[in-house]
């Protein structure tokens, strides 16, 4: 948590992981992040992974609690049309000083309907709303569905095995929440100078067909003819790839620039080596990563002998003291225990969720100095914030709000 | 392009995807982005996919003159104190307009070094400095090394191969660069609303532990004890995986919401089937999108079968016509033609580019509304701007520039 955005009012009404995650950042950056669900819980609300099962309950999406940390959430029938104009409301709402720091809306619910920007700008034409799409024309679309089709899949995993592989990390989800993040910012910025309300659009789609031009994949296949072929783990275009070590570990060798070659081959011991073979190619493979990419077939038996050579320990102890960049493959059981990662890492602190579980979660994944970093926030519970949010944000009384308890319009956190 | 960021300056220091790619969003919402690199080019100016090679020449990076579009390139020789000393007054440089819309810097450069947030800071305590970091502790660790280390090779890929298999696609170095891009207009939120500069460091580390945090990975592995299995290309929660039509195509369906359970049901005439699983086995599967997961291995043969009956064009229509989520597996050059992706899309347009090539190339990844897209920019040519830069952001006369273009400490788009 910083205070960065403190005083802004961002309303989510948002499902998944896109929607989600961008106001996750916002909120870990100090801006009141208020996500409304209806009432019982949207579409991600039991989401695996769950909490292990006990007497007492459990079955609570530790998803749902991790994406959702610092936001307020309030819980409304948006089945019924008293409901969805609550959240219409809601998502158009000025900010509290003056209004010039609210009317900002995250959302993925479609263009045309109850929360179209047409019908929130006529509450609001300051209003800017980001919307998260699958498919730019609107059809249906979800990141696994969109990797497929851009072709990812088929570039991954083993050259000895024909099968797509898809990933397993939602990439593309990922970086459309923290491109939505930043999209919110910039129409904020504009704003502030002076201009209106935007709506920005941001397709899945779209993020992945531009992210794979701005990469050259797109521009590569349209001057080859051809896609990429599949190459196991070797990295493209310079030298990297996995290599086994005499205890039968798996590291994860990178060498990209003239630096970390000339490192990876002192450390290895493979300098003779390798200028014997630079000699027979005539080639410097310290001037061009391409050509180390090029003959790599040829480089790979003196790297797989090296690392052949030594056991795991010894090995990594050689690489860090020669500036080698590497990684070892972890189980996210061994993550865990990596101090780098979560251990000792100061970005995460012990919270107690509303599943009841107490573990390590982290705060805003940058580093802002020289703020001091405040305490990591949890998800709420559904519903936490609904009387507060109706009070302080539509301005409604509390005979007003009993009506809506009364009328099942709205729910607090006992589902009530 | 749109005018959003009209009126910032943001200078760019850095190298490969992240940094990179966070100018790109930067310029592509309407800011003048700074490049600066070393004359001759930096470790990224030669990196593949490369033009094809002619008698002319060819060899330019299509990663690099997709990711640099629309900014402004300055070439310094960054290995002499004078050159150094250019790129420090550079970064620090307020902005045109009383100085409050410049000013930030966006690198990959060390902590500690001639980049030094504290060195800047002495040219200008308002500097906003957004710095892309490998490992948090300053040690070497680049996407794939990382990747490894969290954990997500050895979940990925078939259940049939132990393999860890790393992703093709930079995840951790694509949200790191929205993220950070994000974080620069958020520190600049700050500035706007009175406070001072400050520097927000963004470690790739950091950035993967809190990604596999924020999604339940990390609480899921310290509940069950276990690493989340590999489980191919199975969805993990709810429904969703590879299917084979006759004609031997694969598609990806998903089915994560009940009413994508739903439809697909209808589109594939299973609705009757699965009921009769569902009575025997005494659950829902429609309201619990766990138990579609759970009982996968007994849903499978029927999907298989259903898939199995029909051709690719006579499923997928009917998979149209009913609404059902699913995506092909397409090559590149497939996914080339694909009218939503590419082939139609208006975020695309084709560029000359500094390589001399002309294809599509695309504008900003979000659409703003109501305003127009602007034109697609190129990517500069080395040094193409270096004469403007030093003399609009530095103030230097033509005398100076001359002279340090005789030094050598300086060089434009044709070497010199």
């Amino acid at each position: 948590m910083y205070d960065l955005l403190k005083g802004l009012r961002v309303v989510e009404g948002s499902a998944f992981v896109a929607g989600p995650t961008c106001g996750l950042y916002l909120a870990q950056m100090g801006a009141e992040v208020i996500r409304f669900d209806q009432i019982g819980g949207g579409p991600d609300f039991r989401r695996w992974p769950l909490t292990p099962r006990t007497e007492e309950g459990g079955g609570d999406s530790l998803y749902w609690e991790g994406l959702n940390k610092g936001k307020k959430s309030i819980a409304l029938d948006l089945s019924r049309p008293e409901g969805r104009e609550l959240a219409q409301r809601l998502a158009a709402a000025p900010g509290g000083a003056g209004g010039a720091d609210g009317a900002m809306f995250v959302t993925n619910f479609p263009v045309e309907g109850f929360l179209s920007y047409a019908t929130l700008a006529a509450l609001n034409r300051d209003l800017i709303c980001v919307r998260v799409m699958g498919w730019a024309d609107g059809s249906q679309g979800m990141d696994y569905t969109i990797n497929a089709a851009l072709g990812l899949p088929l570039m991954t995993g083993p050259t000895d095995d024909a099968r797509p592989v898809n990933h397993v990390l939602a990439a593309w989800d990922l970086l459309t929440g923290a491109y939505s993040a930043f999209a919110l910012m910039a129409a904020l910025v504009a704003r502030l100078r002076g201009e209106g309300g935007r709506e920005i659009r941001v397709p899945l789609s779209d993020v992945g067909a531009a992210t794979m031009a701005n990469l050259g994949f797109a521009a590569e296949t349209l001057t080859t003819g051809a896609p990429r072929p599949r190459m196991g783990n070797d990295l493209y275009g310079a030298f990297g790839r996995d290599f086994t070590t005499r205890d039968g570990q798996r590291l994860m060798l990178l060498c990209v620039t003239p630096r970390q070659w000339a490192k990876a081959l002192e450390a290895l011991g493979l300098t003779a080596a390798v200028a014997d073979l630079e000699a027979g190619l005539g080639v410097s493979f310290a001037a061009d990563e391409g050509l180390r990419f090029t003959h790599r077939a040829r480089l790979y038996p003196l790297f797989e002998r090296a690392f052949a050579a030594k056991d795991a320990a010894a090995l990594t102890a050689a690489l860090d003291a020669g500036g080698v960049t590497w990684g070892a493959y972890q189980t996210m059981v061994e993550a865990l225990e990596d101090r780098r990662l979560y251990k000792d890492n100061p970005l995460f602190e012990v919270v107690r969720h509303p599943s009841g579980l107490s573990y390590p979660t982290p705060g805003a994944m940058g580093a802002v100095l020289p703020d001091a970093r405040q305490a990591v926030r949890p998800a709420p519970r559904l519903g936490q914030h609904t009387d507060e949010v109706l009070a302080q944000v539509l301005g409604l009384t509390s005979g007003e709000i009993g009506r809506l308890h009364d009328a099942r319009l709205v729910a607090g956190a006992d589902g009530r």
